[in-house]
């Protein structure tokens, strides 16, 4: 018996929501090293980046829903399990423990320069089999390149 | 004399009007049945698809005023008219009086599933036309297609 | 099986009922023909008129959801579907394409002097019928004779 | 001495006290049983019933508010101390401890036709007394009507 | 040439319009005059009473408003000229200079209790010319009537 | 069959139920009689006073809501009926008819003062049983004797 | 017995108090006239012209609460009763009955001319006796000053 | 080199942190199963289901921010990373793919079930260690109970 | 070292620095006492005099920030340390302990009294010295004067 | 030393640059064109163009900030400063000092027809280079060309 | 006379007195010294020492409040005067004038760490003599430990 | 044919105007140069800078617009267009290019130190003119030295 139906060919259906599955492990993982860096950096600029990274998990979060909720809505039941992000998620993150302020931007920068690499990719594999789930992705990577930004400006000089 | 200029091109400004037409049409004839469903509905589910189809309405109302516009702003003129949605609305709608919330979910189902196929095709043919008004449609489709997850998840087993 | 009881003996019902099916009609068609005077209105007085028929449109739909609602609370099933509106609504309305301001206030007049006309004549009825009923019907009057002051102040001088 | 006067000749005031009085008493009882109902409801249902008879506790305290206020504007002070719920509400209501959901919706539709059918006398009953009062207890039969075909509607098939 | 249009018979406007001036006048003055209070107020209760007699002047504006509109929405220019109200305004009101709290109070008391006798009579004198304008006379009614209660009230024991 | 499980041993659930029962009809007695001396207290201290009582009643009914669903979320359904408060509530309150401005005062002192009083010995009998419905009735107590306090510095000199 | 001390010797008073009695006056006047021309209105720039009306009415309203209270402050009881105004106000005003837009337009122009003339009159006047008033009278007349140029570019060509 | 300091001395820290580093992976891992259950529940409880969802995921994650930065306030990093919550969180939780929404409830039930009997250890377990953790433990058994008990509710008959 | 640069010259920052340092201490001062009265005051006015304080307390506390946001802003650091406020703050003050409501009104008029007399000398002095400065003296003037004739007409008749 | 690195190849990264750049120039030239008019308008129209007019400056400069910052966030510095848009800002625009009314509806349809060609022809140019630019150019050519539209049927009968 | 009664007794209510009188002193010392180093902090940190200030002194003065409110509310006028403050509050504060960033947050820490200590006292002082209070003192010190910790963090490396 | 009149006489309105067109270029320039380096920012304080920047962009942007309307109000046209600016814009700003935190700190600093002795000057020229120009002009002096100490404090030490 199927579930939910979904609006596109079986084709278009797989390249679409393999891309929403990587990118909805990829923020939820962001989600959360962003929050372990928010609560354990340390360092003179503590507050500033205390407060970007919220923006960070804040974004990502927002993201995540509407990703999982695309892919149910294209009949493929999205999987955001913490066994599953621990599994599937390979961005940069910070180590256990306190994070010196300036480690917490630099392994921003790397994290969301990698995750963007990532979406540019998925972006040109769904330009045809699904032009709706291609501009979320896009709408997503220019997220995610404007926080990158203000990481990398943060960093300088590095 | 012009009345208001276009942007487009005669050919272009022909295809994504039609588009446009089309699919005022239905943005419009799916907020009269939604709200038809939403007052005549009755059963154990009642108001949770009372409140449901309210947001179907208030989608389709908010996408039919952008759409209308936007036609307007190519230089043709909407047409919202009753006389026009009579007769060209055809998506499946429900009956006359009172309507059991099975048959709410499913004839919403079905609406939700054509109008989405239509505007697929309509994102296909908008591409070089004019790819603001493609853009517009993109943003449609992804809308209902969450509508009609939603409505197919309320739905099982069928 | 009956569907909704009614709080009503049967003959009150029937006149309440039907002043209530008239008056949805009119409020949706109303609102309907608004939105296209909204979206194809041109000449100086655009904007004015443009966002002045919004507030028609927006206090149209308002009211229909009242009435609707209020039909269904009293046990009949209201029918607000599109050919039903196609069929029912007879007050003056603007043609097909681009609409001149001076023509759209003047339509605008007609059709609320025409649509309080008959409002006053289903006040009466109803007074005995069901003052509920003719409480909101007195309401929706009140309502629709100040637009239509705002547009004939407007129309001067003609 | 004379604590606050009456802008009613006594006899008036007489025949609109009373209507506020017995009004004032099945508000304050709706809204209590509304609330016990709220915690006490059980069922797969649940959550939607929840929410919906907060609606009628928010409806029915407001309205006893204004009743009871109007009582005092018109010089005769309101009573809706315990012991006068307790002896003079006399409409449907659950029994103590758990409430399956569909009982809940049928205690409800019950209580609230009941309701209604005391306050339509009431209306007749203060038309040449006051007319102000009247159109108080107008206002208040519509919202209990319309509460009432929500848990009607959500009632069938019974 | 005439000016706005009536959807009332001649007859009949005559009577709502002149229920409407006159009560305007009053709905005016008595902003006025409860402005004028609100600044001279002392005593003890200064406080109390100079943010009562604010709320007696927000309703009266609001409703000054309303009635002002509905007159012209009738066809008939509405008067509120400061000679207007000066010559037309004979509730009563406080004097030149400081006014005691209790003295405040008392004349609000008076005042409103004069405006509603007035108002009552105009309710009576409408009911058959125009429903619509009777419904706004008896609102503004119930509003003046809870103003005067909280007035007498407070000024207990006399 | 069991409705709502309990996550508390039989003995610890019974202790904490019973206060939050007893809890429960003292929080909703004290709405009602709050409300009945907000309508009819009378006196040159009628705006402070009444607006003071309206603050009990929020406070009250607020508290009553977390009460019960406290018990319910225990597993024993609250029991908040007319006839529950009439019967077990034994405050002081308000007799019938118009209340002086200072007796209203008065009234309120004693009530909070025994209910604070009866809270206080709760505190210590659930400690052990429930410390989640102590830290509850804590906070109660915290407003119920703040709501005190007010009264009682209004109350000077007595 | 004095009633509201001053905070500034007798000239001081004198001169400041004269100025804030002939400005509440205007303010009040400028609000009534406003308010009657925003009822009055007719002609092609009906919603615009109304519309910015009720903006002169809102500051007025606003600013002579100020004024009154400013002079209350310094000890001279404001006058701002019916009567009061009547007699005191002279600055240009519409007719009664129907107002062209146009005359509406010239009328707020000139009456705001007007009363910009006097206000820096009074500027000067209060310099030397009280820069608070001083200070407030300038505010009021950068408003009034921005809002008669608003009516004079809209009535352009004249 | 210490990083961030503790107010608590060494013993009571360690007991205090690790109750607060096992309450952090509870509540992230709710608030990721909670969200995995929410974008993948499927029946005739969609709506409802879906809805409640959301509300124990913004629960969860407000309380996992406050149990971070409390650990991390008395000098212990908190933990939250995704392969730490995969390897400790032990609740139940729904499997890979769609969720009938009866299975949805009940799995909820057994997860907060099981959350709250752990808290309640924690809770005995810091009373001497710090009473302020305690207190933070209790608000949020408090709310872990609520949401237990409306799907429990809404999981009758078993 | 200089720390932050002046725009003004020497002698003109020092008369300007003065005065706002003089006003600093007494706007905190103000603050403290307005609190310790709003908390102390018993008597048949208590919640009225309670709230009025309030407002005292919220205009100085926030003046007081922008005159030391000002001082800093002109290269002059402000003082509002407590021993600093405690030395130098001389105006009228309530005794320690309950405070009767007649005696709380009567200390604020005397304080506030004196404050606006010695900022009136300050206006006076910073005219030259800083307009920006003395528009900001002006500005808090007129709102102290403003509660001053609040508490004057509350106490009246003295 | 690279400053903030991009996302982006370089040549892909020049395309995307230099379409934002002049981008930013003509919107930050539209939002000062547009203020100019804004305030220099004059005619019987002037508050409807006014306000219209400010709606295009706050479009023009919300997009502006996310142009530029776009811009940065792919390693590009982007170029606001007043010579850059004196320079380069070639759009039609107002003369100095008053505008007609007519004159400032045709001005501004020249420049956003003109401004909607050259946007049509970076949405080519980026198509390849980078779809998430793209995707912003699309956006904002519909909210220019829907300004362009509302005062060319503001514009009607040229 | 007795002025306000307590709900507890007399050395029961000592305790919990002594307790709130000493934490008043400290939570208004700190928002005095809280504002201070606000206005008086410079360096490359300023502006998020300077937000991250008024965090501080928003929380202590809103405790102070509640703080007082409960002494009083026990039957003990609390005393916040400016010279009980400046002879009753020891914690460390910034000294007079400019203030380096650094050294603000230094001082913070070190003044929230000895508050700490020092209200983890009253917290076992009280818990016998008032749960009520406790409950306070524990929710104030969870507030100061977390401000102290972002102090702490932000001075990472010492 | 004269456009918009003058309340002012025409040596006062040349004084006034000149002084409120030099203040407007000013305004406009900062405005777009505090964005410049708001979006070229780059170094550890980036996002303190970046926030900080959009004050300053806000603030000036909002008194520009005043600025402009009193010198239309003034009857003499404002002139903003982006050629203007350039030419008479000299205040010291940021050069092409990426921008090291310090050195737009530095900048900011300079341009704003300059911006208030020229504003300084101006309140000086139209005290006799204009006292209300005066007005406004101190109000901006206001904020832009506020600003400019925030930078300053930022800046330290040098």
């Amino acid at each position: 018996m199927t579930t939910v139906r979904s609006t596109l060919p079986d084709d278009a259906r797989k390249v679409a929501c393999e891309a929403l599955q990587d990118t909805l492990v990829e923020l939820l993982g962001l989600s959360l090293v962003g929050k372990q860096a928010h609560w354990n950096v340390v360092g003179p600029r503590f507050r500033s980046i205390h407060l970007q990274l919220d923006e960070v998990v804040t974004a990502t979060r927002d993201f995540a829903d509407t990703v999982a909720e695309r892919s149910a809505a294209l009949g493929v039941p999205p999987d955001g399990r913490p066994e599953t992000i621990a599994k599937a998620f390979t961005l940069p993150a910070p180590a256990e423990g306190w994070v010196r302020d300036s480690d917490a931007v630099q392994v921003m920068v790397e994290a969301l320069q990698e995750a963007v690499g990532r979406l540019r990719e998925r972006i040109d594999a769904t330009e045809k089999a699904d032009p709706v789930t291609q501009d979320l992705l896009i709408a997503i990577t220019a997220e995610l390149e404007k926080q990158r930004w203000m990481f990398d400006a943060e960093n300088f000089p590095r």
